[in-house]
């Protein structure tokens, strides 16, 4: 019974399936494969688009990647104070970029808008003395477990544009805000005006593989080089792409993701109604924040739940994952025992 | 009959059965699981002294993130004028280092001598005006295919550490080596002076997994930072570490390494005594290096053989890697095609 | 009449004077001749300990070749959000240190406070994900012209080091502060747990001069390769140990800051009085921030008199500056220029 | 006595009279002076075209921030193994380029050839494995005095731009080389396609004071910013553009440039024809290098004459520079010593 994170999950078998079914003799390696090109392709449908593709084996990767070909090493990069790029990749954004800085702006439930950003985005443009205003990074579903539609999407990137900047979103979770959403991939990437976008697929039941999207061929010219320089270039690139071709393959990585969201949904609604459990965001993904009494937490804790408090250790509000193949049983079994502890 | 590269052969049936294994069920992340303890406990009785290990997938990480603990910005890299980290990494050094430059020497056979170090150091320490020498960095096996001794090994390390440097040893081949040497891990390595060690297994069977072996554990303080915001920490850490307790269990790993450099010599005797063939380099691990008359190279790859002229394309002399997983038939074959050809 | 910034000052006569002075035939280059041993240790008996000093032409570079002594690349750097290293560099903190970022933070008048650091720094140590907290830097006066009181710093010192974290000075204007406080160098400086020190001259009558004081030698050791490989090394250094040997001599360096001071006094006396004026910030430095009427603004435009609005553009408050030749006339006539223009 | 460096030489009068005429009152800070834009105007003049002239106080900062406009982080720049960026810099290009990596050549009397770069270029162009060819820098006048006339630049030029490289010129002793071959600054850069010419003063009478001279404004782009954020933007900049002002005007730069090359000439054609003396390479510039017996230069020493051996202290050549103040009366001591010693 773990809401940890979906990163404490282990493999859907579609995934391991597919490694075994590669080991089938020699490949020449670093990518020109036929099973790479054929991921590579797949994407370029699933986008609707001609996309460039890259394949990585950590988000930190796909997102900082993906950020260099973005903001130069005087830029700055926008993102929402809880981004996984600003808290939890040790900086490194700014390794990547050469020395980019982030800016962190608060949000409502882990959003940003395009009014904020248009408030904020007239000063310091062309002035040597300030670090340059270059990207804007997104996370979709958020860190707090909600979407952005694409509305809301276009209208921050027509801002990021009319001022000069790129954006940027990291779709660790962005199959969730798919399948939330109702939305194409499309829809949620370039046609809202999105430049680059990490793919993720290991937190959704991949043992280690994200792919970083380019929607415009030039921009990801030197991507090669660097990923390649960053020690991301994997000799045996069928490791990656079989992986991914799993993922894609008869909308596995959305069936799994529909999952994750609707035992998140079915947690949500139950817990919601029970006096003293307080839901913190609207819950649009896999993810719950949920502010329970401290006795509960502990009464849950003692139940052999595991979970995090969120932020941080000294909070009430907790985090509840429900990962790829959360069990409807552990579901069930932590609303009824939240119910039983907040009843006392 | 595929002779191009260790990294275009597949992987080892154990590696793939030890991911399924691991897919048991939720796993604390960022390797704080058991799996990933036990190996690193693995690795200390292999070497025979506490050692810090860090896993990460691919040889250039290993190499550049060990590289970036014993060089400073302002620092030189020794290295062979073959050596992966200088030919291709596209400059990962210096990415990681922040600036390191490399010092590439000439060397016989690919190696590098305690004497031509000797000679070379006294220049330029603690004069500001010069980027300082801080580290050798050596292949074993080396790019070659040929082996430092031990007490090579030792003689190269007393002459850098006089002179205030750091030994690192890219092992992408190391189990070629150690196979070869009938040497201990601990002797072809902190017992000669080694201070960091690219262990790798994805040219020897594994999917995509190396660890990176630090004998000094001060030195490691700052590898996990560095690993993390290089994007190269796994959230399911289970997928490198149950590669490599699969790799170090029963003998996986020196089995493997025996197999293939079995099969090279097998090849490189094989093809020694053709008239017209001449062996460029002694045969120390899994990779033969051949002069062949420009009419068999090419009959050869009329018949189907892949491999790479070395260095590059204009040559008449031809790498041919024996992968762990080559088959007796293919080398067979190819001597036999090797001497029909020669012969006219 | 220009009260803009201490930058559109000219130069101290003693300043050129010693120039021209130290033109007296050949020398040793790069900092090994007897002027700079000179001033070296004239810094040594100021400061009242044996300091490293290392003379560079800009604050920028004195600030973030002293930062890069205190913070590693995955390191966080805390400041107050209008430092000059946060706001005026374009990003140099993240380029010297190779990533490290900047957490600003608030605080009236320009002010840090130990409490605030308190609360602040338990979060993260030791965890991967996170930049890992490594300095935080005062500015000292600050960019709203008030200073730290020796004891402000110690316990803003004691906080950090309890933590970890090295303390760092942006002393661009420390005469300033010096000349304010009546505390010696060393109460300000070492003595108070400061350990590196930006120690100002360009802003107080140098035509650019700058002296890098690290308190602790080992500290210091790198310093020398970081001030070449980013090209702050003189190759004739008696260019800035001349200018620095003037500013030391004779308490010049006091002498001009306690002018520019008086001034400031006098402007912020004169105008505090007038009705409609309301000043912003204590004067404790040689700056005067005040709010005025749009109207008085523009008629002192219109008079000719030059300054900057604060922080930016549209707002209503100006910043004045009294360099270390303002002139007290000037100084008058602006008083009574606003008493007229109020007074409408 | 003193022959050691153009960087032991002291100012040129005109230099210190120009500061201290630029001491005139207030001015806009950080280049937007009248001042600076008059010598931006001067240098357009002086190379016949529209540059982008950015000013630092020393060669390395020039060196690098040039380079860094013309090398990405995954970027070789070719250049001779005696090149000042190669042996004198700390590293510093790889610290400006987020990494890039030096490819040191050897070339008799410290020039480069166009046949030698063809010969060299076709090499790993567009494969992510290799570091990827990117500019060639060429000293002018060369670490061993010697001079690149026009055709041979354009000829080096005509091979890079072939390959796509960029050319930079380091230009420590550019005035030299322009006193010496006689040809126009245009025809020694972008006439014969060079890119960014670091223009240099400081070696030449300046005190220091350096131009970065872009030929193509696109590429100049991101300059201002790479100069900030390296510390390189002096506050003051009239203490730059003075010294430059004066350096251009009334033909300064090339009256310094010629009285040291013809000390230069009489030196080295008083030596040459000394029994026992060996001229080790053509003067072209503003430095002799000969190879003495030991008892001469022993001698000399003992004279009281100073001089550097070169490339280091093993050796029996010694460098004579004669710096822009070098006097005809000490060259003649010198001739007179070592015929004196020789005839021994």
């Amino acid at each position: 019974m773990d809401f940890r994170s979906d990163n404490t999950a282990g493999f859907a078998p579609e995934m391991l399936a597919a490694l075994a079914a590669a080991n089938d003799g020699p490949r020449t390696s670093y990518g020109e494969d036929a099973q790479t090109r054929r991921v590579q392709q797949h994407l370029c449908e699933l986008f609707e688009t001609d996309v460039q593709a890259f394949f990585v084996a950590t988000g930190t990767a796909a997102n900082v990647l993906g950020l260099s070909l973005l903001a130069p090493a005087w830029g700055v990069i926008y993102c929402h104070e809880e981004a996984h790029i600003a808290l939890d990749e040790c900086g490194a954004p700014g390794f990547y970029t050469g020395g980019a800085q982030l800016h962190t702006l608060r949000g409502e439930h882990g959003r940003l808008t395009a009014a904020q950003l248009a408030m904020l985005l007239p000063d310091g443009r062309g002035v040597v003395h300030h670090a340059q205003p270059a990207a804007i990074s997104l996370s979709q579903a958020t860190e707090s477990g909600t979407c952005y539609h694409p509305a809301d999407l276009a209208a921050i990137a027509e801002v990021a544009h009319a001022h000069g900047l790129r954006v940027h979103v990291d779709g660790a979770r962005f199959a969730n805000a798919v399948a939330f959403l109702g939305a194409t991939p499309a829809e949620l990437s370039w046609r809202a005006g999105v430049d680059v976008l990490s793919f993720g697929a290991s937190k959704n039941g991949a043992l280690a593989a994200e792919a970083i999207i380019v929607f415009d061929a030039a921009l990801a010219a030197s991507l090669g080089y660097r990923r390649k320089r960053g020690g991301h270039l994997f000799s045996k690139m069928r490791v990656l792409s079989a992986q991914l071709e799993a993922y894609l393959t008869d909308g596995l990585w959305l069936r799994l993701a529909r999952a994750a969201n609707a035992l998140a949904q079915r947690l949500a609604t139950g817990l919601a109604v029970i006096p003293g459990v307080r839901l913190m965001h609207p819950v649009e993904a896999n993810e719950v924040f949920v502010q329970l009494p401290e006795s509960v937490i502990g009464a849950l804790l003692a139940d052999g739940f595991r979970f995090y408090r969120w932020p941080d250790e000294g909070s009430t509000t907790i985090r509840l994952v429900t990962a790829f193949d959360a069990r409807e049983a552990d579901v069930a079994a932590l609303i009824e025992a939240v119910r039983r502890h907040a009843a006392r």
